[in-house]
Protein backbone atom coordinates (compact mmCIF):
# COMPACT_ATOMS: atom_id res chain seq x y z
CA UNK A 1 0.00 0.00 0.00
CA UNK A 2 1.21 3.58 -0.67
CA UNK A 3 -0.27 6.86 0.07
CA UNK A 4 0.51 9.44 -2.64
CA UNK A 5 -0.30 13.27 -1.83
CA UNK A 6 -0.77 15.70 -5.39
CA UNK A 7 -0.75 19.47 -5.52
CA UNK A 8 -3.34 20.89 -7.38
CA UNK A 9 -5.82 19.66 -10.47
CA UNK A 10 -3.23 19.40 -13.24
CA UNK A 11 -0.34 17.77 -10.70
CA UNK A 12 -1.87 14.36 -11.29
CA UNK A 13 -2.76 12.03 -14.20
CA UNK A 14 -5.84 9.61 -14.37
CA UNK A 15 -3.05 6.56 -13.45
CA UNK A 16 -2.38 8.41 -10.67
CA UNK A 17 -5.61 8.12 -9.39
CA UNK A 18 -7.21 5.06 -10.98
CA UNK A 19 -8.50 2.31 -8.62
CA UNK A 20 -7.55 4.19 -5.60
CA UNK A 21 -9.36 5.66 -2.35
CA UNK A 22 -8.73 9.44 -3.02
CA UNK A 23 -9.39 12.20 -0.77
CA UNK A 24 -9.67 15.86 -1.96
CA UNK A 25 -8.55 18.80 0.59
CA UNK A 26 -9.66 22.22 0.03
CA UNK A 27 -9.38 23.41 3.96
CA UNK A 28 -10.46 26.53 2.89
CA UNK A 29 -13.17 26.52 2.03
CA UNK A 30 -14.62 24.39 -0.12
CA UNK A 31 -14.06 20.99 1.42
CA UNK A 32 -14.85 22.82 4.97
CA UNK A 33 -18.14 24.13 3.32
CA UNK A 34 -19.16 20.47 1.59
CA UNK A 35 -19.04 19.07 5.50
CA UNK A 36 -20.64 21.89 7.08
CA UNK A 37 -23.49 21.46 4.54
CA UNK A 38 -23.79 17.78 4.37
CA UNK A 39 -23.29 17.61 8.09
CA UNK A 40 -26.31 20.39 8.25
CA UNK A 41 -28.62 18.05 6.37
CA UNK A 42 -27.95 19.09 2.90
CA UNK A 43 -29.00 15.96 0.61
CA UNK A 44 -26.57 16.25 -1.90
CA UNK A 45 -23.79 18.21 -3.07
CA UNK A 46 -23.24 18.78 -7.15
CA UNK A 47 -19.91 20.21 -7.94
CA UNK A 48 -19.34 22.20 -10.79
CA UNK A 49 -16.49 23.48 -12.58
CA UNK A 50 -17.96 27.25 -13.74
CA UNK A 51 -20.66 29.46 -12.93
CA UNK A 52 -22.31 28.87 -16.33
CA UNK A 53 -22.26 25.04 -15.58
CA UNK A 54 -23.64 25.47 -12.10
CA UNK A 55 -26.53 27.57 -13.76
CA UNK A 56 -27.10 25.04 -16.25
CA UNK A 57 -27.38 22.08 -13.99
CA UNK A 58 -29.62 24.00 -11.30
CA UNK A 59 -32.24 24.57 -14.27
CA UNK A 60 -32.67 21.18 -14.15
CA UNK A 61 -33.59 20.41 -10.80
CA UNK A 62 -37.07 21.64 -8.46
CA UNK A 63 -36.23 25.51 -7.81
CA UNK A 64 -37.62 25.23 -4.12
CA UNK A 65 -35.08 22.40 -3.49
CA UNK A 66 -32.34 23.65 -4.84
CA UNK A 67 -29.09 25.97 -4.22
CA UNK A 68 -26.57 28.04 -6.10
CA UNK A 69 -23.20 27.80 -4.61
CA UNK A 70 -20.21 29.41 -5.85
CA UNK A 71 -16.96 31.87 -5.10
CA UNK A 72 -14.81 33.88 -7.46
CA UNK A 73 -12.04 35.47 -5.82
CA UNK A 74 -13.49 34.79 -2.36
CA UNK A 75 -17.00 36.49 -3.09
CA UNK A 76 -20.48 35.81 -3.56
CA UNK A 77 -20.95 34.76 -7.47
CA UNK A 78 -23.83 37.65 -8.32
CA UNK A 79 -27.35 36.23 -8.61
CA UNK A 80 -26.24 32.73 -6.32
CA UNK A 81 -28.07 31.98 -3.09
CA UNK A 82 -24.34 31.23 -1.16
CA UNK A 83 -20.99 32.11 -1.43
CA UNK A 84 -18.25 29.63 -0.33
CA UNK A 85 -18.36 30.81 3.35
CA UNK A 86 -19.69 27.56 5.61
CA UNK A 87 -21.26 29.67 8.05
CA UNK A 88 -24.00 30.55 5.53
CA UNK A 89 -24.36 26.59 5.52
CA UNK A 90 -26.77 26.33 8.43
CA UNK A 91 -29.31 23.80 8.78
CA UNK A 92 -32.17 26.37 8.74
CA UNK A 93 -30.50 27.29 4.79
CA UNK A 94 -29.85 23.61 3.46
CA UNK A 95 -31.71 20.80 5.29
CA UNK A 96 -33.25 18.53 2.62
CA UNK A 97 -31.76 20.84 -0.34
CA UNK A 98 -29.79 20.25 -3.23
CA UNK A 99 -26.52 22.69 -3.77
CA UNK A 100 -24.97 23.27 -6.99
CA UNK A 101 -22.13 24.52 -6.13
CA UNK A 102 -18.31 26.01 -8.16
CA UNK A 103 -15.52 27.51 -6.16
CA UNK A 104 -12.15 28.49 -7.65
CA UNK A 105 -9.83 25.58 -6.83
CA UNK A 106 -12.09 23.18 -4.73
CA UNK A 107 -14.84 22.01 -7.50
CA UNK A 108 -12.50 21.79 -10.00
CA UNK A 109 -9.80 19.21 -8.04
CA UNK A 110 -12.87 16.89 -7.71
CA UNK A 111 -14.08 16.54 -10.55
CA UNK A 112 -10.46 16.16 -12.73
CA UNK A 113 -10.30 13.00 -10.36
CA UNK A 114 -11.71 10.11 -12.64
CA UNK A 115 -11.72 6.38 -12.10
CA UNK A 116 -10.86 6.20 -8.77
CA UNK A 117 -12.42 3.43 -6.20
CA UNK A 118 -13.97 6.21 -3.80
CA UNK A 119 -13.87 9.39 -3.92
CA UNK A 120 -14.46 11.43 -0.25
CA UNK A 121 -14.07 15.15 0.47
CA UNK A 122 -11.67 16.11 3.51
CA UNK A 123 -10.91 18.46 6.05
CA UNK A 124 -9.94 19.40 9.45
CA UNK A 125 -13.75 19.69 10.12
CA UNK A 126 -14.41 15.87 9.79
CA UNK A 127 -10.74 15.31 9.94
CA UNK A 128 -11.53 11.60 11.97
CA UNK A 129 -14.44 10.66 10.08
CA UNK A 130 -12.31 10.58 7.08
CA UNK A 131 -9.22 8.95 8.67
CA UNK A 132 -11.20 6.05 9.50
CA UNK A 133 -12.54 5.29 6.47
CA UNK A 134 -8.76 6.11 4.63
CA UNK A 135 -7.41 3.47 7.57
CA UNK A 136 -9.67 1.03 6.75
CA UNK A 137 -9.09 1.14 2.99
CA UNK A 138 -4.78 1.07 3.67
CA UNK A 139 -5.52 -1.69 5.77
CA UNK A 140 -7.58 -3.49 3.49
CA UNK A 141 -4.73 -2.67 1.19
CA UNK A 142 -5.91 -0.38 -0.95
CA UNK A 143 -3.30 2.53 -2.48
CA UNK A 144 -4.30 5.98 -1.46
CA UNK A 145 -4.41 9.65 -2.89
CA UNK A 146 -4.47 12.65 -1.14
CA UNK A 147 -5.36 15.88 -3.64
CA UNK A 148 -4.30 19.11 -2.32
CA UNK A 149 -6.38 21.71 -4.27
CA UNK A 150 -4.39 24.38 -3.55
CA UNK A 151 -4.78 27.86 -4.79
CA UNK A 152 -5.16 29.42 -8.22
CA UNK A 153 -3.11 25.68 -9.23
CA UNK A 154 -0.88 26.75 -6.58
CA UNK A 155 0.14 25.14 -2.99
CA UNK A 156 -1.17 25.70 -0.54
CA UNK A 157 0.31 25.37 3.00
CA UNK A 158 -3.09 24.51 4.93
CA UNK A 159 -3.97 21.98 2.07
CA UNK A 160 -0.61 20.27 2.35
CA UNK A 161 -0.70 20.01 6.17
CA UNK A 162 -3.86 18.52 6.86
CA UNK A 163 -2.84 15.73 4.25
CA UNK A 164 0.39 15.38 6.13
CA UNK A 165 -2.07 15.06 9.30
CA UNK A 166 -3.61 12.59 7.71
CA UNK A 167 -0.33 10.89 6.29
CA UNK A 168 1.17 10.79 9.67
CA UNK A 169 -2.00 9.25 11.47
CA UNK A 170 -1.76 6.64 8.74
CA UNK A 171 1.16 5.56 8.94
CA UNK A 172 1.13 5.30 12.45
CA UNK A 173 -1.61 2.52 12.61
CA UNK A 174 -0.19 1.28 9.25
CA UNK A 175 3.68 0.95 9.60
CA UNK A 176 4.39 -0.80 6.18
CA UNK A 177 2.41 1.76 3.84
CA UNK A 178 4.79 3.16 1.78
CA UNK A 179 4.95 7.09 1.23
CA UNK A 180 5.41 9.57 -1.41
CA UNK A 181 8.06 12.18 -1.52
CA UNK A 182 4.84 14.58 -1.31
CA UNK A 183 3.20 12.47 1.36
CA UNK A 184 6.59 13.13 3.27
CA UNK A 185 7.12 16.34 2.97
CA UNK A 186 3.16 17.24 3.82
CA UNK A 187 3.91 14.95 7.14
CA UNK A 188 6.86 17.51 8.10
CA UNK A 189 4.76 20.96 7.17
CA UNK A 190 2.25 18.85 9.18
CA UNK A 191 4.57 18.63 12.51
CA UNK A 192 5.51 22.01 12.14
CA UNK A 193 2.18 22.87 13.44
CA UNK A 194 0.81 20.04 14.96
CA UNK A 195 -2.78 21.28 16.54
CA UNK A 196 -2.11 24.70 16.03
CA UNK A 197 -4.41 25.51 13.17
CA UNK A 198 -4.57 29.00 14.08
CA UNK A 199 -1.00 29.86 13.58
CA UNK A 200 -0.76 27.14 10.57
CA UNK A 201 -3.57 29.91 8.71
CA UNK A 202 -1.74 33.02 9.84
CA UNK A 203 1.30 31.44 7.76
CA UNK A 204 -0.81 30.44 4.89
CA UNK A 205 -1.23 32.98 1.99
CA UNK A 206 -5.21 32.26 1.34
CA UNK A 207 -6.02 32.09 5.36
CA UNK A 208 -3.84 35.95 5.42
CA UNK A 209 -5.80 37.01 2.51
CA UNK A 210 -9.07 35.72 4.27
CA UNK A 211 -8.68 37.80 6.71
CA UNK A 212 -8.24 40.74 4.77
CA UNK A 213 -11.26 40.20 2.40
CA UNK A 214 -13.27 40.11 5.92
CA UNK A 215 -14.12 36.41 5.90
CA UNK A 216 -11.93 35.59 9.77
CA UNK A 217 -14.57 34.51 11.04
CA UNK A 218 -14.55 31.38 8.40
CA UNK A 219 -11.07 30.49 9.76
CA UNK A 220 -12.14 29.94 13.18
CA UNK A 221 -14.88 27.13 11.93
CA UNK A 222 -12.58 25.62 9.65
CA UNK A 223 -9.92 25.15 12.44
CA UNK A 224 -12.82 23.41 14.20
CA UNK A 225 -11.08 20.11 14.82
CA UNK A 226 -13.71 16.93 14.22
CA UNK A 227 -16.87 19.08 14.50
CA UNK A 228 -18.42 16.84 12.15
CA UNK A 229 -18.59 13.27 11.44
CA UNK A 230 -19.30 13.01 8.06
CA UNK A 231 -17.77 11.47 5.57
CA UNK A 232 -18.93 13.20 2.61
CA UNK A 233 -18.58 10.98 -0.89
CA UNK A 234 -18.19 12.04 -4.52
CA UNK A 235 -19.75 9.79 -7.10
CA UNK A 236 -21.96 10.00 -10.36
CA UNK A 237 -21.20 13.82 -10.28
CA UNK A 238 -22.54 14.50 -6.34
CA UNK A 239 -21.19 14.28 -3.33
CA UNK A 240 -23.43 12.69 -0.72
CA UNK A 241 -23.25 11.81 3.08
CA UNK A 242 -22.00 8.37 3.55
CA UNK A 243 -24.28 6.59 6.34
CA UNK A 244 -26.38 4.00 7.27
CA UNK A 245 -28.84 4.84 4.59
CA UNK A 246 -26.38 4.56 1.74
CA UNK A 247 -26.06 0.77 0.38
CA UNK A 248 -22.02 0.67 0.41
CA UNK B 1 10.45 41.13 -2.35
CA UNK B 2 9.38 38.06 -2.70
CA UNK B 3 10.62 34.21 -2.94
CA UNK B 4 8.08 31.38 -4.60
CA UNK B 5 8.60 27.96 -5.15
CA UNK B 6 7.14 25.55 -7.94
CA UNK B 7 7.18 21.69 -7.80
CA UNK B 8 7.85 20.95 -11.67
CA UNK B 9 7.63 22.62 -15.42
CA UNK B 10 3.29 23.00 -15.25
CA UNK B 11 3.28 24.67 -11.48
CA UNK B 12 3.67 27.87 -12.98
CA UNK B 13 2.79 30.52 -15.72
CA UNK B 14 4.68 33.09 -17.44
CA UNK B 15 3.58 35.78 -14.99
CA UNK B 16 4.91 33.81 -12.38
CA UNK B 17 9.08 34.45 -13.56
CA UNK B 18 8.48 36.87 -15.74
CA UNK B 19 11.17 40.13 -14.85
CA UNK B 20 12.38 37.76 -11.93
CA UNK B 21 15.60 36.42 -11.45
CA UNK B 22 14.77 32.44 -11.30
CA UNK B 23 16.83 29.33 -10.13
CA UNK B 24 16.56 25.46 -11.49
CA UNK B 25 17.25 22.75 -9.34
CA UNK B 26 17.17 19.37 -10.55
CA UNK B 27 19.45 17.68 -8.02
CA UNK B 28 19.79 13.97 -9.07
CA UNK B 29 20.59 14.91 -11.19
CA UNK B 30 20.79 17.23 -13.91
CA UNK B 31 21.55 20.55 -12.24
CA UNK B 32 24.36 18.69 -10.56
CA UNK B 33 25.63 17.16 -13.71
CA UNK B 34 25.00 20.77 -15.29
CA UNK B 35 27.29 22.25 -12.24
CA UNK B 36 29.73 19.96 -12.79
CA UNK B 37 30.24 20.03 -16.82
CA UNK B 38 31.07 23.76 -16.69
CA UNK B 39 33.44 23.35 -13.60
CA UNK B 40 35.06 21.31 -15.27
CA UNK B 41 35.55 23.16 -18.37
CA UNK B 42 32.24 22.91 -20.73
CA UNK B 43 32.09 25.78 -22.82
CA UNK B 44 28.64 25.35 -22.68
CA UNK B 45 25.35 22.90 -21.82
CA UNK B 46 22.40 23.36 -24.22
CA UNK B 47 19.32 22.17 -22.98
CA UNK B 48 17.18 20.06 -25.24
CA UNK B 49 13.20 19.02 -24.89
CA UNK B 50 13.93 15.95 -26.59
CA UNK B 51 16.43 13.38 -28.08
CA UNK B 52 15.67 14.30 -31.83
CA UNK B 53 15.53 18.06 -30.61
CA UNK B 54 19.32 17.33 -29.46
CA UNK B 55 20.40 15.20 -32.25
CA UNK B 56 19.07 17.87 -34.76
CA UNK B 57 20.98 20.75 -32.49
CA UNK B 58 24.05 18.72 -32.28
CA UNK B 59 24.08 18.30 -36.29
CA UNK B 60 24.42 22.45 -36.68
CA UNK B 61 28.17 22.24 -34.33
CA UNK B 62 31.52 21.08 -35.13
CA UNK B 63 31.47 17.32 -34.21
CA UNK B 64 34.94 17.86 -33.13
CA UNK B 65 33.81 20.02 -30.34
CA UNK B 66 30.20 18.85 -29.51
CA UNK B 67 29.28 15.91 -27.10
CA UNK B 68 25.86 14.62 -26.68
CA UNK B 69 24.38 14.03 -23.24
CA UNK B 70 20.84 12.37 -22.63
CA UNK B 71 19.15 10.06 -20.19
CA UNK B 72 15.86 8.76 -20.45
CA UNK B 73 14.52 6.30 -17.05
CA UNK B 74 18.17 7.08 -15.63
CA UNK B 75 19.89 5.28 -18.52
CA UNK B 76 21.98 6.95 -21.56
CA UNK B 77 19.90 7.40 -24.42
CA UNK B 78 21.62 5.24 -27.25
CA UNK B 79 24.44 7.06 -29.74
CA UNK B 80 24.80 9.76 -26.79
CA UNK B 81 28.24 10.33 -25.65
CA UNK B 82 27.01 10.46 -21.77
CA UNK B 83 23.98 9.86 -19.87
CA UNK B 84 23.13 12.26 -17.08
CA UNK B 85 25.92 10.78 -14.49
CA UNK B 86 27.48 13.66 -13.30
CA UNK B 87 30.64 11.66 -13.29
CA UNK B 88 30.77 10.93 -16.24
CA UNK B 89 31.66 14.94 -16.77
CA UNK B 90 35.21 14.94 -16.00
CA UNK B 91 38.07 17.62 -17.37
CA UNK B 92 39.25 14.97 -19.65
CA UNK B 93 35.68 14.70 -21.07
CA UNK B 94 34.30 18.12 -21.67
CA UNK B 95 37.09 20.81 -21.23
CA UNK B 96 36.22 23.26 -24.18
CA UNK B 97 33.01 20.89 -25.36
CA UNK B 98 29.57 22.33 -26.05
CA UNK B 99 27.68 19.71 -24.53
CA UNK B 100 24.01 19.15 -26.00
CA UNK B 101 21.57 17.54 -23.06
CA UNK B 102 18.10 16.21 -22.73
CA UNK B 103 17.21 14.74 -19.43
CA UNK B 104 13.78 13.55 -18.28
CA UNK B 105 12.85 16.28 -16.09
CA UNK B 106 15.92 19.08 -15.88
CA UNK B 107 16.15 20.51 -19.04
CA UNK B 108 11.93 20.62 -19.31
CA UNK B 109 11.87 23.14 -16.30
CA UNK B 110 14.54 25.19 -17.63
CA UNK B 111 13.28 25.47 -21.44
CA UNK B 112 9.64 26.09 -20.19
CA UNK B 113 11.48 29.23 -18.03
CA UNK B 114 10.39 32.49 -20.65
CA UNK B 115 10.66 36.13 -19.48
CA UNK B 116 13.00 35.56 -16.37
CA UNK B 117 15.68 38.37 -15.72
CA UNK B 118 18.10 35.73 -15.28
CA UNK B 119 18.35 32.06 -14.76
CA UNK B 120 20.47 30.16 -13.26
CA UNK B 121 20.70 26.37 -12.14
CA UNK B 122 21.11 25.64 -8.17
CA UNK B 123 22.31 22.69 -6.80
CA UNK B 124 23.71 21.52 -3.62
CA UNK B 125 27.11 21.10 -5.11
CA UNK B 126 26.98 24.90 -6.13
CA UNK B 127 24.70 25.87 -3.35
CA UNK B 128 26.87 29.07 -1.99
CA UNK B 129 27.78 30.52 -5.09
CA UNK B 130 23.91 30.10 -6.31
CA UNK B 131 23.13 31.75 -2.64
CA UNK B 132 25.42 34.66 -2.92
CA UNK B 133 23.74 35.72 -6.52
CA UNK B 134 20.06 35.25 -5.49
CA UNK B 135 21.07 36.94 -2.16
CA UNK B 136 22.16 39.91 -3.74
CA UNK B 137 19.26 40.39 -6.09
CA UNK B 138 17.09 40.27 -3.23
CA UNK B 139 18.89 42.87 -1.29
CA UNK B 140 18.88 44.72 -5.17
CA UNK B 141 14.81 44.38 -4.89
CA UNK B 142 14.32 41.58 -7.15
CA UNK B 143 11.29 38.82 -6.73
CA UNK B 144 12.74 35.25 -7.13
CA UNK B 145 11.18 31.82 -8.02
CA UNK B 146 12.97 28.86 -7.67
CA UNK B 147 11.68 25.96 -9.61
CA UNK B 148 12.09 22.40 -8.57
CA UNK B 149 11.77 20.31 -11.81
CA UNK B 150 10.50 17.17 -9.85
CA UNK B 151 10.14 13.63 -11.19
CA UNK B 152 8.00 12.88 -13.81
CA UNK B 153 5.95 15.74 -13.01
CA UNK B 154 6.03 14.86 -9.44
CA UNK B 155 7.16 16.41 -6.39
CA UNK B 156 10.89 15.29 -5.40
CA UNK B 157 11.95 15.64 -1.74
CA UNK B 158 15.52 16.77 -2.50
CA UNK B 159 14.40 19.74 -5.13
CA UNK B 160 12.28 20.78 -2.42
CA UNK B 161 14.52 20.73 0.40
CA UNK B 162 17.58 22.18 -1.56
CA UNK B 163 15.10 25.02 -2.51
CA UNK B 164 14.29 25.08 1.24
CA UNK B 165 18.08 25.58 2.15
CA UNK B 166 18.09 28.29 -0.13
CA UNK B 167 14.98 30.31 1.23
CA UNK B 168 16.47 29.51 4.66
CA UNK B 169 19.51 31.22 4.27
CA UNK B 170 17.93 34.47 2.48
CA UNK B 171 15.55 34.90 4.66
CA UNK B 172 18.46 35.18 7.25
CA UNK B 173 19.94 37.88 5.59
CA UNK B 174 16.74 39.42 3.59
CA UNK B 175 14.15 39.07 6.74
CA UNK B 176 12.10 41.36 5.09
CA UNK B 177 11.19 38.97 2.40
CA UNK B 178 7.99 37.86 1.86
CA UNK B 179 8.04 33.74 0.98
CA UNK B 180 4.98 31.86 -0.65
CA UNK B 181 3.49 29.23 0.97
CA UNK B 182 5.71 26.64 -1.11
CA UNK B 183 8.66 28.19 -0.34
CA UNK B 184 7.39 28.09 3.81
CA UNK B 185 6.48 24.37 3.30
CA UNK B 186 10.34 23.85 1.18
CA UNK B 187 12.60 25.48 4.28
CA UNK B 188 10.61 23.08 6.62
CA UNK B 189 11.63 19.78 4.51
CA UNK B 190 15.36 21.60 5.03
CA UNK B 191 15.08 22.23 8.31
CA UNK B 192 13.97 17.45 9.10
CA UNK B 193 17.64 17.44 6.67
CA UNK B 194 19.76 20.02 7.43
CA UNK B 195 23.33 18.79 6.21
CA UNK B 196 22.90 15.34 6.31
CA UNK B 197 22.24 14.64 2.38
CA UNK B 198 22.43 10.75 2.37
CA UNK B 199 19.45 10.69 4.63
CA UNK B 200 17.63 12.87 2.31
CA UNK B 201 18.78 11.05 -0.35
CA UNK B 202 18.00 8.05 1.21
CA UNK B 203 14.54 8.91 2.24
CA UNK B 204 14.07 10.14 -1.44
CA UNK B 205 11.91 8.22 -4.36
CA UNK B 206 14.48 9.41 -6.96
CA UNK B 207 17.77 8.43 -4.66
CA UNK B 208 16.18 5.29 -4.00
CA UNK B 209 15.37 4.76 -7.75
CA UNK B 210 19.18 5.88 -8.08
CA UNK B 211 20.79 3.40 -5.58
CA UNK B 212 18.77 0.53 -7.67
CA UNK B 213 20.04 1.09 -11.00
CA UNK B 214 23.41 1.24 -9.89
CA UNK B 215 24.01 4.99 -9.05
CA UNK B 216 25.03 5.03 -5.57
CA UNK B 217 28.04 6.78 -6.42
CA UNK B 218 26.06 9.35 -7.96
CA UNK B 219 24.42 9.99 -4.97
CA UNK B 220 27.86 11.04 -3.09
CA UNK B 221 28.70 13.72 -5.97
CA UNK B 222 25.21 14.99 -6.00
CA UNK B 223 25.39 15.34 -1.60
CA UNK B 224 29.47 17.04 -1.87
CA UNK B 225 27.99 20.62 -1.10
CA UNK B 226 30.14 23.52 -2.55
CA UNK B 227 32.36 21.53 -3.95
CA UNK B 228 32.25 23.76 -6.95
CA UNK B 229 31.74 27.58 -6.85
CA UNK B 230 30.33 27.48 -10.70
CA UNK B 231 27.22 29.62 -11.48
CA UNK B 232 25.43 28.26 -14.37
CA UNK B 233 23.51 30.79 -16.26
CA UNK B 234 20.95 30.26 -18.97
CA UNK B 235 20.65 32.32 -21.70
CA UNK B 236 20.01 32.30 -25.35
CA UNK B 237 18.42 28.68 -25.08
CA UNK B 238 22.51 28.24 -23.61
CA UNK B 239 23.59 27.29 -20.46
CA UNK B 240 27.73 29.26 -19.71
CA UNK B 241 29.42 29.61 -16.18
CA UNK B 242 28.93 33.29 -15.04
CA UNK B 243 32.29 34.58 -14.78
CA UNK B 244 34.87 37.71 -15.36
CA UNK B 245 34.62 37.14 -18.83
CA UNK B 246 31.59 37.51 -19.09
CA UNK B 247 29.98 40.96 -19.47
CA UNK B 248 27.01 40.94 -17.16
Amino acid sequence: MRVDVFFGPTSFAPGDVAGRVVAVIDVLRASTTIAVALANGAKAVLPMDDADEALTRARTLERADTRLAGERRMATIPGFDFGNSPREFTAEAVEGKTIVMTTTNGTVSLTAVQGARDVVVASYVNFSAILAMLRAAARGGSDLAIICAGRDRRFSLEDAACAGRYVRQIAKRVPEIELSDAALACSMVDRRYGDDLTRLFQDSEHGKALVAAGFADDLSLCASLDAYSVVPVYSDRQITRLGPDRSR
